[in-house]
């Protein structure tokens, strides 16, 4: 065993992890990484699927990226955010503010839980400046995932990630989704006959809701389960009726991964709150924002004495160096087209995985949406781990998996080359067959 | 009003703020920043006297961290640490592991509140494993503050952050906390007299309890308050003779803000957890990091199926660049006798705090350890906002106070240099005084 993984076994708990499994399967040890390869010691390198848990949409080492981070490395690197301001965080700011015409306001934080965290409590607070105080409950939908920490983890419905925590989550009402496999299938367009089960659930929170948070379109952590986008507007009408807000939770699909900048934009809505996280910055450095409504806004805009303040602060709020990176990331989404060609790109890939579907007998549920496309494996008994060995397997062929349990997807960096999804899929291929 | 400003005004939401406040004190425009000095667009200079929330520990723009992370640059940025490892961040988790003779495993997220929040799940799911699923309860100080999430916030205890959430929070026991001066204080040796009152507050919680979380030795933005060692060593005591797991939260303190690397150092002292951050990247960028025992660790090592999985993921998790910032922060700790250094400073400072005392006759409870100095404004009534008159009046004259209501404190860089000092003394004094 080298001394490095000895150190690592030693001192090293890595995230989302059953230690005991890098025992045999140990971990790889990274010494750089461009565009959509990561690369090895001992000269191998390895695509990365996943755009190393779907931040980095623009791949490794970006030139433009770099210039702009050494750039801004030269002026400062992070100073406090309360009461100073600069030009990087101002022009990112008013970037962000025309993603959409009614999300006027930005405030950053580091983590994706935490923007999402900050807008429930954003929204329970408007409540009582509202003088709504009856409005304080949360609905999600089934087969949610929001983050880790608590608040984040209470309006979340995946149960590995949830069923230990359960004396510390706060209870909120979880309801149906109308899943599809995209935007050919018929659902995409009209749930009429799902909704007539959802509307009866809803309507008995209407009173009580303040809140109502999804990750528009595609449940990533939840096995990258994609929804009706009729199902979203459905929902979006039902809340603007019932005075609840809609929080969107794109934190991962949000700055172009399913092919529009914003997931939301499929149903053409827009939410009261929006998070942003990993592809911010393109999976470079920590940022996350939470954009929200003027109407939100303005209610906390009061004199001090009257204590309407949100006082959230995050030390690193608005960090410089990462809000360098961000703004040069929405230039680039801007200027290389980088919503149209991610539609392109899942078209590809959803017909590769079709391919390997036919090849290999072992895929079922095929679903795709832009930048994102998974399957979910055909197991001989439920308990089986076949995701974990294919991960296994594609690491020894030459790529980056990490399957969701049994589900195996692709979300690559947008402008990974044909020449390396076709790699990629023979790998896949072979990886499901072995 | 310059155009940068309107669109700051029009887009950006600053944290811990009332908006309405930055009609009349609009934020400063930074241009640039060095050592402990952050640049002011039309050619000022101000003192940031608190190390921008307590975390740029090195002062702004080192050049040995601006070297590493250069260099880091050219390798990568961010790699997916779920199975991956490198150089530099076994090093760095091996170098935090030396920290401590007892807490030899470390896992890493961005936002303070992320690792508080890791440590308090942790410490539940362990009880779990160990089938003591009766001891589920979290104690912790009166007057604490852990974080802005909802976990954090449930143990913390400044009533202007938590208020408006209580729909949200779960219930804790707060006990209460004898403060001091500092280590010349005589309760600082010996509490003898509060803890017959803290252990009856204690004893009745000993048997529900799984963790009692505190900020060691000083609490932060509870007003810069200090408290004996020697009630952090008698409530060590007290948690290992019940089984109670200690969580230190040391995001404020860590990595030499007190004279010592851990401000639990000086009750000779070591927790269950440790919770890291601002000052690990010397306020560069957000990391955060929990260490924890071995004990704890190898609580969850296991075969898969049995469930006893730590799934806490974190996408940027271990991020290369500020790894390596981390890394050579601990280098330069060490190199330059940081602590040491800071325990110098902090006589300095106090002795500054003294004079202005005298010379004011508006400051009272002069207290400091370490690179921390603070005192409570005389007001003249209640409601009060002398805190932020004052405010306004150092950055006309220079200097970055940011004072945490009616608290006057500094919390400078490390490396601060006497002559910066006594300006920064000078205009603390006129402030008051104008």
């Amino acid at each position: 065993m080298s001394t490095l993984i000895a150190k690592d076994h030693a001192h090293l708990w890595h995230p989302c992890a059953q230690m005991k499994d890098y025992e045999i399967f140990k971990p790889l040890i990274v010494t750089g990484a461009k565009g959509s390869y990561i690369q090895l010691a001992k000269g191998k390198k390895i695509i990365d699927a996943i755009s190393s848990w779907w931040c980095k949409s623009l791949g490794h080492q970006h030139p433009q990226l770099k210039k702009k981070l050494l750039q801004q490395i030269e002026k400062f690197e992070h100073v406090i955010l309360a009461n100073t301001t600069n030009e990087v965080i101002v022009n990112l700011s008013e970037k962000l503010a025309n993603l959409t015409s009614d999300l006027k306001k930005v405030m950053y934080a580091s983590d994706g839980s935490c923007v999402i965290e900050m807008a429930m409590k954003m929204s329970v607070h408007a409540r009582i400046i509202e003088g709504k105080t009856k409005r304080k409950n949360f609905i999600a939908l089934k087969n949610s995932f929001h983050g880790e920490t608590i608040g984040a983890m209470s309006v979340s419905d995946v149960g590995i990630y949830k069923d230990p925590y359960h004396s510390l989550v706060f209870k909120v009402d979880f309801i149906d989704v109308p899943y599809c496999s995209g935007i050919d299938d018929p659902i995409w367009e009209n749930c009429d006959e799902a909704w007539e089960s959802i509307i009866k659930q809803l309507e008995p929170l209407s009173e009580k809701a303040t809140a109502i948070i999804v990750e528009p379109i595609i449940q990533a952590a939840g096995q990258m389960r994609i929804y009706s986008k009729d199902f979203l507007k459905k929902l979006r009408n039902w809340t603007k009726k019932n005075d609840i807000h809609l929080i969107a939770d794109e934190v991962m699909t949000g700055i172009g991964r399913t092919g529009k900048m914003l997931a939301s934009e499929h149903a053409n809505i827009t939410p009261d709150f929006l998070c942003l996280g990993k592809g911010l910055t393109a999976g470079w450095l920590p940022l996350s924002a939470l954009l929200m409504t003027d109407a939100i806004y303005y209610l906390f805009y009061d004199d001090y004495e009257n204590g309407n303040n949100f006082l959230h602060s995050h030390t690193f709020s608005g960090n410089a160096l990462a809000a360098s990176i961000a703004l040069e990331v929405l230039n680039i989404m801007k200027k290389d087209k980088m919503p149209e060609r991610v539609l392109e790109l899942g078209k590809v890939m959803f017909n590769m995985f079709l391919e390997i579907a036919d090849k290999t007998k072992k895929l079922i549920n095929i679903r795709g949406i832009g930048g994102v496309v998974a399957a979910d494996l055909i197991l001989a008994h439920e308990k089986q781990r076949l995701g974990y060995d294919i991960y296994q397997k594609a690491i020894r062929l030459g790529a980056l998996l990490r399957p969701l349990g049994n589900t195996i997807y692709w979300a690559p960096p947008f402008n990974i080359e044909i020449a390396v999804l076709t790699k990629l899929k023979n790998i896949t291929q072979q990886a499901i067959e072995m």
